[in-house]
């Protein structure tokens, strides 16, 4: 049966990636790190069949243009992985996203890690993690970090072909058992700026951005020690210091890329005196306004309750560490009827926090 | 007669000041550049006298305590000037500024200039505009480039007592009068981190601050060839440019420093609108969110109608460039009663845009 269906989750990064040597395969200016969390899932189904026509994408419900040069660009593994599996089958691909697509989530990278893991099962084949990072890394960077699971690494690499550019798992999920993320949502709608435009335009303009290359090297040999002695202290320094100095590089780009608002100076400062005496908690920012906290479990509640008390804050999710992909075996589970090859009717109901199948309610 | 009454007005940079190399007598990282606007004045009078028994400072009505350190700091021009003049007599200083005293707009620049000038003729000094930039540097770094008119650098000078660390005017007021500056009041209140505190913490925790520093000197090169051919267009993309990167190592600085609000950043992204066929505005942010608007005389109302197009600018200033410090001869524009030594009861008409001495009413 050549079907397969994946839950991807997102991943949130501490050393941030911002800036590729490679704009095609997507190789990065630099490593990066990054925590795998259990929550915010987006299941992807992927069927190869004789009775698909041609290729079909339908993500949260809508058909997506496939002939759009930008999302064949994004799905450029789904003929990498036919060609490997020996196949010329037209594929269906059924995704959706169990969480708000809202500027500063990154739903491409649980996406598309879920797409290089379901679609390279279907097709019969058996990679690697390393092997699956890489299809990943081909639709959109920071996905090659989520498919697997703890504190992940992604190794710049220096071929040109992109075989040692990778994500691999550094510490594994339950290596910091108490480490939670709270993340809150500021504002929804869609940013000026995409990351993928505005880091081209960082790596061509920002005038500081050679020193944060230069310091990159330091600060993942730092973060691997402080998440490895689980000092926690340290991390958040870390992580704090690391995000502005990206958002800082944005700042520099010209035009400016400015993904901070208010709000999020308002969690910044929050943090700031929630740290005052004793470090508990540690923000970072991805290319959004949205804040992620990094924080212990035992500091959950009071992190949640300083975000509450900003006006402003929509809603407040809090993740812990993920294992990564997860393949669903039940044959209920797919986004699409393996019989028929027909999409299955189906939606995410966000207050029960599962993926609805309508012909499983018959 | 010891009493010398003097205005000085703001500059407002274009090349930002951002980082000392020696705290105490103020000497900076790197160059600078400005312009001397011809608005927003301070006009400051002292008067030496044996009738007074302590040196008194009463800026905008209110007594200032000279015995606080930092004041004291910034004072410290005082002393230097009787010495210098060879007279121990107590002083009597009187300030106000014509202008909101809000976030963002340098009363320092304009009051330390205006002190540099009008003390120093008190004195029965006759100083060089070199000898009073100095002078002024020692109580607040930016008030070095006040003490001249036009386009002024500010050289950083390598000697160690701070001789060669002064401002001159490159280009005179009158060398591009068709420049304007358009400032817009986006928000009262204190800053969050004083400008002093702030550069320390650049200079001490950025990790991009050095790539800053390495950028200045062909900026500062730049920027004085295209304002000496007056090319608006290269003016205004290095001007914002810059007024970017310093922000961004502003964000880079542990803790944060983050000056811009979301109205500034509106600023920023309505300038980029009005620009997008022909650069008509460079906007520049100093130590506050406040953005100051360098356009030229034909593009005012366009900029001015921009500005109150955006909801939550308070107020719009228009200036020119500026001549620098004025020396106010006549007798009744003194602050204080040369016979008596009493302070004049004064206060600034914001509506009439100037000074009010209250005996001239009688």
């Amino acid at each position: 049966m050549r079907i397969a269906t994946v839950e991807a989750t997102p991943n949130i990064a501490v050393v941030k990636y911002w800036g590729k040597r490679d704009n095609k395969i997507i190789l990065p200016m630099e490593g990066s790190q990054s925590f795998t969390i259990d929550s915010l899932k987006t299941r992807t189904t992927v069927m190869f069949s004789d009775k698909f026509k041609e290729d079909e994408f339908w993500l949260n419900n809508k058909k997506v243009d496939l002939t759009d040069k930008e999302i064949a660009e994004r799905m450029q593994q789904l003929n990498i992985i036919r060609e490997r599996a020996g196949i010329t089958l037209k594929a269906k691909i059924v995704s959706i996203n169990c969480f708000p697509t809202a500027a500063g989530f990154a739903s491409s990278a649980s996406g598309l890690a879920a797409l290089a893991c379901a679609a390279s099962r279907a097709a019969g084949l058996n990679l690697s993690a390393k092997e699956l990072s890489i299809l990943a890394r081909l639709g959109s960077g920071s996905a090659c970090r989520s498919v697997v699971g703890g504190f992940v690494e992604w190794h710049k690499g220096t071929k040109e072909d992109g075989s040692d550019s990778f994500a691999e798992t550094i510490y594994p999920a339950n290596h910091w058992p108490e480490l939670r993320l709270v993340s809150a949502v500021l504002a929804e709608g869609k940013k000026k700026v995409s990351s993928r435009a505005g880091m081209k335009q960082t790596v061509a303009t920002s005038v500081l951005y050679t020193a944060r290359l230069a310091y990159l090297p330091t600060l993942l040999k730092e973060m691997r020690e402080a998440v490895g002695r689980k000092d926690f202290a340290k991390f958040a320094e870390l992580t704090m210091r690391e995000s502005n100095n990206m958002h800082a590089t944005m700042l520099d780009t010209w035009p400016p890329i400015m993904y901070l608002n208010d709000l999020s100076k308002q969690v910044i400062y929050a943090v700031g005196e929630l740290n005052a005496n004793e470090i508990k908690a540690a923000y970072t920012f991805d290319a959004g306004p949205n804040a992620h906290i990094y924080t212990l479990e035992k500091n959950v509640p009071e992190v949640k309750r300083m975000l509450e008390g900003i006006n402003g804050v929509q809603k407040v999710i809090v993740s812990k560490i993920g294992n990564g992909p997860v393949y669903l075996e039940q044959e209920r589970e797919h986004l699409i009827d393996p019989k028929t090859g027909n999409v299955r009717e189906h939606y995410y109901d966000e207050k029960a926090n599962l993926i609805v199948i309508k012909e499983d309610e018959k």
